[in-house]
Order: C-alpha cells, then sequence, then structure tokens
C-alpha cells in the first residue's frame, strides 16, 4: 500500500540501514571489517564469499567433518573452484597439522583460499580458527581465510580482527534468534581487494552493487524490512546482555549438557574437548539403537524437537540446541524430555540422572541477573 | 479508525457473539445454563454474581480458607449481606459437615444463598462441589449455589449441570490463557428468577442488561473485542485438545509436581489428598526459612516467576502453578528452578530429584499426541 | 505459563504502573487529581464516579441530548439517585441557562452533584464545560462537577483544574486508540473526600481498594496487562505528538468535514457552531431517507463504516467519525466513501464536491510533519 | 530454541510446503509448470531463470524501457549472455515488431531467449505478453520466453499456459502483499529440460537442489517459514476474493486513477492505453517542475509514499501505487493526497477534480461485497 506500509525507498533508510550496518560488525569482533547484508540464507553468504573472491579453477583448501562443511564443498565444487578437501572423522575439527603439510607443499602459494565450518552444526564440533590462522602465519601462506560462522556469530566469541579472517558469514536465523532470510558477511579489505581479479559470475550476491549503494544507506533491491527491523532488535537484546554475557550463558548451557550426557552414560560424537561446541551437544546413541527413534519419539510424545543425525551420522546421533534466546530451565526441560525419551526407548537411564547433573552446573555457575539484583540484597 | 478497526455495530458482530455464547457452556459443563461476559475481571464476575440475586440483608453462608475466599467474604459484607462464614485452616478446603450442621439449624430457610471458592490459588486447594450440592440436597435447602470457579473452569472438571449450581464464575487469564479483562458468568434458571426480588444495586454487572441485548448477538456497552476473539480462539484450542484430555493433562502436571514435592521431602499446604489442587501446588518451607526469599530467588537467578503466599500464609509457603497452555517440559524446568533455588536458600535437595520424580510419572503417564502417533509406528 | 508470561506481582510492575498512572494525568488537564485505572469500560468509569461519592437518595442535576447521557442518566436512577433531568434537543449541548435556574431555586444546596456528557457521540455535540462551572461558581453552588469524557479526553482540551471537575471519566477504547478495556478516571480532593459520606456500594469500581494498593504501584486485583502496555504506548504517542498538536489535529479534520458536509448542502445534526464536535460529525439525511440505508450501503460497497442514528434520531442521521489515530488522507477516503454512498442511495450530490471542500481545508491548514522538515527546505 | 519454535525439519513441514507450491500455480495460470519458492527477492529470481537454462555466450533478446528492465539486462550483461537490447521509450512497452525483426533474421535460431518485464515499475507499463508469444508463434521460433512478472503476477491477469512462458518470476512484496523474501518462480518442461545444457554456474539458485528436495517437501537450505506461512495466507485471501475479482478490482482503481490524472490536465508517461498498467500509474510533471518536490511534499505534509521518478525519468515523473491489498477508500484518500500537493508546489489543480473523476468511476463499478450482499436487500 503506497499510504501506510514502510517505504525503504523514503527517507528514514538511509540512517537505520547505515547504522544497522556498523552495529552488526561487534558480533564478528571486528572494527575493520566491512559488513553485508544480503536477502537469503547463510548458503546465499557462502557464494557471495567465494564468488567475490575466486575465479574459476582456484586451488581452495578445506575440510569436511559435517553435513554442513559437506554442503560447502558441494557448492565450491560446482562453482568450479579445484577444491582440496582434507577428509575428517564427523565428530573432530579442522585438523591443523593437516593443513600445515598442504601450505608447505605449496611452495608456489598456488591456494587461494582456506575454508573453515567454524561451528559444525551436524556433529557439535567448534574448529579453532585461531590456531588455523597460526598455522597460516607459520607457513607465511597468504591464501584468504574465509570462515562459516553460521552458528556460531553471535553464540560463540568470534575474533575477525585477532583472527585476520577475510570472510565470514552468518545468517538471521541461529545465535541472532530470527527467522532465516538473511545472509550477513563480513570482508576484510583483502577480500575487498580480491574482487578485481575474481572471474566467477555474480550478479545477485555481488559485493560491488552492495558496496555502490550501501555507502549511501542504499540496497541493490528491495531489502527485507521485517528482517531488518528485527536484526536492530536482535543485536540490542545481544547488546543489553553483553555479548561476554552472551559467550558465558552459552558455555554454561553446554557444560550442563555435557554433564547430563556424561551422567547417562553416553558419549559425545565429538571426542576432543577443545572442539566441543557451547552452541549444541551432539549425543551418541549405543550400537542397535536408531537415532531416528529418539527425534520421533521427542517429537511425538513430549513435543521436543530434537535434530536428526545427518548423512554419515543418520540414526547414529541425535542433536540437542542451545543456541539464541534459550536459559537454564528451558534447557533444563528440554533435557527432561531426553531423558523419558531415552527410558521411553528402552534405555536403563536413572530419571532425573541427567537433569541433576546439569542443574548442579548452573545452580553453581548461573549469575544473578543484573537488573534484579536489588533483589538478592 | 472509521474506516478499517472492526466495530461491533457492524453485522459481523452478531452472530460472532452468538456463537461465542454458546461456545462457552461446555467449559462450565453445563447445556442448560444462561452465560454472561462481562467487560472485567473475575472479581467483577462475583459481584454480579451477588448483586443480581440477592438483597441486602440477606444470610449468605460460605467459607475462608484462602486470600480469595477471604476476598469474595468481603465484597460480600461491603455489598450488605449478611455473611456467615466458616472458618477453616488456610490449606483446607469447603468443610461438608459444618455446612450440613448451619443448614439443619436453618429450619426456616433464612440462607439465601451458600458460596464456594472452589479452587483455591492462595493455597492450593480444590474444594468438592459435587458434596457441598449433596450436602444442600441431603438438608433439601433451596439456598443458591454459588461457585467461583476463576481458576479451576477449562482445567479442572467442572459439572454445573450435574452439580446444580447456579452462578458460576470464571475470568479469562487462568484456563483460559488470556489476559485478564473477561469476568464470564453461567446462571442456572433459578438465579435467572431471583433477579426479580433481589434488591441489590446493579447497572454495570446487571444481568438483565446482556439478556436484553445478547438475545440479538448485542451488549449493552462496548464488548474488549481483541479477548472476544482471544476466547474464540481459546477454547478452540480446549476443543482440539478435548477437554477431558486437558483435564488429564493438568491432573499428570499436578501428581508430577507432588512427586517432586515429596522427593524434596517438603509438604504441602493442602494436606487432605482429595483437596489437592491440579492446577497450583502449594508448598511449605521449613521454619525458619523465608518463602519471600524463595520467590526473589528464583525470579532474580533463573527468571522464573514463584507465586507469594499471600496473607495468612504470608512467607510460609510459595506457589507452583501449573495451569492452562502448560505441558511436561516446561513444568520440568519450572521444578529444576526451583531445586536449584531451594539449594540456593541453603536446603540440602539432591539436585535432580525432585525433577526426576516428576519424570517418572510423565514418562509413564504422557499419552502420545494423537497428531503425531505416526511417528510411533 | 509460570515461567515465561508477566506477572503483576514481580518486582517490575510497581514503578511502572506507578509511572502509568502519573502519565496519565496530563491528557486530562490535570496535575492535582487522582487517577484511577478500572480493568472495564467507560460504563464502569461512571459507576465509579458516582457510586465512590453519593448516596441513595441524593439529588444530581444532568442533561439528555443524546444516547449515552441517556444511558447514565438510566445507571443513575437505577443506583437509587435522585436525578433532574434537563431535557435538550438531540443536537444541543447542556443549557447553561437551565441550569442556573435549578441552582438559584436550590436555596439549601440539596443538589450534590451536576453531571454532564461532554462530548456526545450520538449526537456530534461537545458541550461547554468551562460555563458549567462559570454557572455553578455563579450560584455560589458547591455541587460535585462530574464530567463524562469518554469521547473527549487526549482528543478535545479538557481542562480538569481549570474547570475545578470533580470526576472525570474515561475509557481506552476512543482517543487512545485501543481496545475496550479500561476505565479511567481522575477525581478532585472533594470528590475523594465525598467517599465519607457516599452510601452507594461499591466495591468492584471502589476508589479505596485503589488507594490503598495504587499508593505502592499495586492493584487490588489482576489487571489487564496488555492494555496497560497499551496505554503507555498510546499516552507516548500522544505525547510525542503534543498535545496541542493532536488537538488541533482533530479540529482541522472536523472543519473539513463540516465543509464536506454543507458542500453537499446537508445539515449539521449540531446546529449551534460552539458546540460542534471535533471528533465525530453527525449529518442530517434529508426527510424520506433512512439513513441506516446509507450505513449499510457504505459497508456493504466500500466497507466503510459509519455510525448509525441512535434511539430519538434513529433513520434520521449518520456519523463520520474522525478520532484517535487518523490523518487527513484516510479521512478524505471516508469521506469519497460517503460521497459516493449518497449517490448510491438516491441524493444528486457532485461527486468530489464534499471531498474537495474538505481537501481545500486541510491543503491550507495542515502543517508539515515536524521530523520531515528537512524535506521541504 | 529447540523446544518451542518451528523447525523445517519437523514431520508437519512436507505436507504443508508440497501444499503450498501447488497453490502457487494458479497465480501463474497454469496447471503445467513447475514452481520454485527461493528465499531471495525477485532478483534472485531473475538469476534463476537465467542461469538454470543458459550458458555464458547464449544470445538473449531483451527490451530497455525502464528500470526494472534495464537491471534484468544488466544482470544478463554481467552473467556473460550476448543480449540484443531493443532500446524503447520509457512510457512504451515491448515493441512486437521489431522483435519479428530480429526473430526473422535469426534464420539459425541462435537466440536462445527472448526475455520480457511484464508490468515495469518504472514507467507504469504492462508490455502484452499474449502478442509477443504470437511473434514468436509467427517466427516458428525455438528461443525461450523468459517473463518478469514481479509486479504483475497476482494482480494483473498472467497466462503461463496460454502465453506458454518457459520462465516467469516474481517475488512476495508486490501482488502477494507480503514482505519481500520469497522469490517465486514457475518454469515449463522446456525450460527445465535447458538445465541439461545450460552452462552458467549456478548454486543458491539452483533448480537441481530445489527438484531433488522439493518432491519429497523438502528444500535444500532452510526456509524462510514466515513467509511461507503468509505466502500461505496471502494466497487464501486471494482465493477467497476470487483471482478474477483481483483482476477486476486492480482495474477498477487504475481506472479512477487514470481518470484523476486527465481531470488534472496531466499525462501518463505510457502514451499507449492498450500497455497503461493497472498495478501503478506514472504521472508526467509538467516543464520545469521537479518531481522530487512532488515526492518529498506529499511524504513531509500528508505521510503519502509516492514513487520517485527513477533513472532517466528522474525528476519527470511520480508514481502512484495501486497494487495488493488496497480498496477504493485508500486510493481515494492518496488521491486527496496528491491533489494536495499539487497545489502546494504550485499547479493550479481544482481541489476535488480529481477524486471527483476517480469516484464517478468507482461509484459506477464497485460491486457490492458478495458477503454482504444481505445488507442491500
Amino acid at each position: 500500500m503506497s499510504v501506510q506500509s514502510q517505504n525503504h525507498r523514503d527517507a528514514w533508510f538511509a540512517p537505520f540501514f547505515k547504522e544497522l550496518l556498523a552495529s552488526v560488525k561487534p558480533v564478528f569482533g571486528t572494527t575493520a571489517a566491512t559488513p553485508f547484508i544480503f536477502p537469503g540464507t547463510g548458503t546465499g553468504g557462502w557464494e557471495a564469499a567465494l564468488s567475490n573472491t575466486l575465479s574459476p579453477g582456484d586451488r581452495v583448501v578445506t575440510f569436511r567433518y559435517g553435513m554442513f562443511s559437506h554442503l560447502w564443498i558441494d557448492m565450491m565444487q560446482r562453482l568450479g573452484l579445484e577444491v582440496e578437501v582434507v577428509e575428517g572423522r564427523w565428530g573432530d575439527g579442522a585438523y591443523e597439522d593437516k593443513l600445515a603439510d598442504l601450505l608447505e607443499k605449496d611452495t608456489s602459494k598456488g591456494i587461494k583460499a582456506v575454508c573453515v565450518v567454524h561451528n559444525e552444526t551436524a556433529t557439535g564440533v567448534t574448529s579453532d580458527i585461531g590456531r588455523i590462522r597460526e598455522t597460516l602465519d607459520a607457513a607465511s601462506h597468504p591464501a584468504l581465510l574465509m570462515v562459516d560462522g553460521v552458528s556460531s556469530v553471535g553464540a560463540l566469541p568470534f575474533k575477525f580482527d585477532d583472527w585476520r579472517v577475510d570472510v565470514a558469514v552468518t545468517g538471521s536465523q541461529k545465535a541472532l534468534s530470527l527467522p532465516t532470510g538473511l545472509g550477513i558477511v563480513a570482508a576484510s579489505d583483502k577480500a575487498l581487494d580480491a574482487r578485481s581479479s575474481a572471474k566467477l559470475k555474480r550478479v545477485y550476491f555481488s559485493f560491488d552493487d552492495m558496496l555502490k549503494t550501501n555507502k549511501n544507506g542504499g540496497v541493490p533491491y528491495t531489502p527485507i524490512l521485517p528482517l531488518l527491523h528485527g536484526l536492530k532488535a536482535s543485536l540490542g537484546l545481544l547488546n543489553a546482555e553483553g555479548l561476554d554475557n552472551v559467550f558465558a550463558r552459552h558455555h554454561r548451557l553446554a557444560e550442563g549438557t555435557r554433564a547430563a550426557v556424561a551422567a547417562w552414560g553416553l558419549k559425545l560424537l565429538c571426542r576432543e574437548p577443545r572442539w566441543q561446541s557451547d552452541t549444541l551437544t551432539v549425543v551418541e546413541v549405543p550400537e542397535g539403537l536408531d537415532s531416528q527413534k529418539i527425534v520421533d519419539t521427542a517429537f511425538a510424545k513430549y513435543n521436543l524437537s530434537l535434530g536428526l543425525g545427518l548423512a554419515e551420522v543418520q540414526g547414529k546421533v541425535f542433536r540437542i540446541g542451545h543456541l539464541g534466546n534459550m536459559d537454564e530451565l528451558m534447557l533444563a526441560g528440554a533435557l527432561g524430555g531426553v531423558e523419558m525419551t531415552l527410558r521411553d526407548v528402552g534405555l536403563p537411564i536413572e530419571l532425573g540422572s541427567g537433569v541433576g547433573a546439569a542443574l548442579k552446573v548452573w545452580q553453581e555457575g548461573t549469575p544473578v541477573i543484573p537488573t534484579r539484583e536489588c533483589l538478592m540484597a
């Protein structure tokens, strides 16, 4: 309607959008990068990252250790890149030593980019981007460092500037607790410079069109206004809580969940503690049990949405999310639901054991809500 | 706005409102009664019940065993009724034997009404209206039976017709999971007949003005349209779940909560099992502990709203609600919050003990969601 | 739900509600009065005004000149007051000279209250409360001055303190552009003092219970939280626009509408310019035409809600509202709808004549929106 | 949150999404085509259309007669297509005769696709796709016919099957009255077959990934759930009104607007009646007047959003939208706002002249709302 609904061509939009772009930077841990907001998903963000910086035939190194790293590799291949895949166990993170080997052999510096999924939602693994950067530095290798931060940015510490990331990608639907619909990208100056030589075709996901219009607070095509307003509100909530508190809360929720899993006598798919994700926990089920049955029962009987095991770990794991707008009591309820479900499918779990273990972590670790400290005087 | 917002004087309203009035009746368990929907609260519903049927100086018998029965008594007295109060322990229900005594002594049938709060939200007590009716019948007493069903109608079985209730009162904000704002009343023909002799003044809460306008689908003054739409939706959800399933769910939630309390080694304020409420559980705290501290800590540390002890039981109890749009996992989370809070204030509770006890009840008793049975095949 | 929805017993409520009560005062034009917010309608506010200050048998003087003054009189009579009604033409306001006569004759000062409907929504008439006060003063009469400001407070200048009003009543659903559900009352100290002698029964609408709880930011029974939040937002919008600008906008909208009616060759029901309402315009239809047909056609063909003629003026008038959250273009559309409808029912109106007359008023009188003045540089 | 928000991996999604895909087809006027719903904008839909069917260096013929056709051409060129642009006057539609010439010369049938913007939002022009199809048929030319229906599908008759369109593209934010965020595409079997030879890179906008997952009700990456629910509701509203009634309403609104423009003595940018758009009207301003001033004044003084003149017609035209969820009275208000604005900037318009001309069209042509016919008996 011409009269009533908001129009992004009216005068309010430019200052609103400029401020929004600026306010995206802290969740990436950057002051130096250039942010982009695409109408699309994180998958679109991946395409933006690759197509604005690379050319068909360019060599890239990446790691496959889960569904999402697998899908990104598939995209790289279909875009015509020459992809060197370091295969990993599903449940491990990016192997720094194998990367070091590849970089060492690349005496001609032909590798144009190293691509890493920071937090693998299929396996509950958080790779160590800081050590990936150290590995590149140790080899004095100039490859671009591209990071999929879709399920980490805004929930886990992400240090774009410290790690000297070149392109990082996230979406609206994970830590930002919004619907899907925004592919949010941060790019270093080095990444922006790579546009001039990048021969991959790009229009919809082109940095150029964004840069040209964004600088005056405009956009190259109609934006998703409700999501932009939602993004502003969501970033406002993160800031009100304090990013460090947000990270601490995710860590606390994850510690409780891991304590519950241990109390149940089950194993995490991610064996290596340094890689265990604070945004979701992926649990192996005992031999002979199909995890699909757990997911179905939880949904059918307790209205609880657990994550399925995907692809290679199908049937073997289930996933408990603790990302975004979640607190201890919601997660305690979910863990209670898991516990009942595990008994329903025949595991001899003692009811209360896992929840109790989590509560122990939380009773000790949960701070008083700052605005309510007066009640505790 | 004349153009866009809905107007209750337009043609859509009459059929909508007639259907809404009809759809209110099943939650009261009646086909015979006349329903009324007042813009106001349950307190307003009380005033409607009394002022449309009684005259100043009329004798009424009622029971005081909690904050809400106390407040209704206060209203009766201020309206000029002669109120015979049967005092009870806070934590007990309506004493049928004491009522029998009073009725027996009333050979002149001077008692005009017996008023009972069905579910005392201050104490977690559900009185037995069926036995109150039997007591009246045994005495062949013609007094009107008025029931406050504010926190029971729509959550607990309420049998207006079977119990031959004369006026029952509820509100939108409890079992119907809506905001406050509707006082919903059901009246028997006998109650309607009492209008002609009732001398209490009434205008806003008059049955007459409602009857005159309601019969054509109208209302005597502007209705709260969003709440009427909400009521339609809320009744639709109750019907979709099935009233019997709703009652069973509340019973199951309460059984789990009571199991948790027992596991903590604490006591219910309501000692008599037949009176224990299925919509909230009121827990006594050990001597020397102020329950305000529990309520404050739960809110400050875990964002959990527990109910305070009110009036006579101030400081001595806290209240756990499990009414309305709630399921096992939400309540498990809340019980987990209680458990942590109890430790926070110094009680040697084993974490997981209460939640585990509740989970045991629920794992066994929770049925598969009917629309999801295919997942369990 | 105990965990998630807001609870008015939690710590946030008291400061919120105290501030809300304070922020109600400017729309009444008072710094001295005590505000009350009842869950109910304006009709409930009327009952609060009368029952807290008067006793059965008390003499009150009031005026009947429309449906709403008529309904208030009905309430007064049913509450047992001795009501002296000054009958007026529907379309006139409160006759100050007739009031002067009555006051002069009342040498014993037996008249306890003078009650006036400020803005009669049935007839489009705004009585002159300032002159009513002057009339009382000229007679040195101590009667309480009670004013129904349901459809005026927040849209028309209301000067509680200047006019020395004793009780003023409004609702959430008119100038405040909210749903029905709040009866908002302001009372002078003199009105509060009258409680001690007032013998009318009151519980739900009692000032005492409110005063006792409000002073600490509490309420005597569950409040309608969404409407309280809405009230805060609505008062915020009025303040952002500026109350004087709000009044000016309503006057401008009314002037345009009256110009349209004149251009159509029709007459206002309100003949006396000083009484013509700025919140709605009531138009007489020519002899032989039933205004119901106009209302039905506008709704059936153009989705336009016009007001019916009520009671004495049924069939003879239709009503065009321009109250609350409305601007020139919405009203121009509505006037266009009236114009088409008038032709549809057979009146030889020239299409565009009325809208054009209104546009003339608005093109000259509408100021630039302050936040957009930069666009006009 | 794992517990509460909807998850597209749960069992409800597949039947919901399959039904949604099916229900998209009628607005395109097709039973045979395959629909796709991409998270993105109409611009993304363009990219999907081209990249799934064509190869770098392929010859395409298209027309430039406005901003949106210009932008699509820009995309074609940047994707590496060899684009033959038929330049047109901004305000004209696609020239069928020039297309005929090109096709005739193309004896080798080297032209792979003809691309047409159906409704040019920059100029208020609707090209005649039926005659484009006839032109192709007359030349027996096998080129794919691709149509941008972003601002037409769902508002103007679109006959995918009759016109034998190969790919049509629309978005959620125009006729569907939703926020931006869905690029909706329909493809013929011939277009789907073209995938096997199409060498343009595509991942995010690939038909293959959609086809593979959609057939089981899945999606290749996280969908924008709120927009999918919105799409269902929006299509439901279109169906409730009836697509033919929707088209008739847009035509009626446009006829009224054109009558207003004529009454003001102004000219449409689109001179040729057969091309005049029913979804927006673009008006030329007299020499010496900058249309920016009109747009700014309308927004600053009347809160009315008019469209700017874009690119080649910057400063020379303003645009009045009448697309989507709009009715006669809203548009009458907007026309009133234009009229006042035109006087504000110095044009000697008679106030009421344009609105009156529009009202004439609408009073005669507007049918009674079917559900309200009883009111007209």
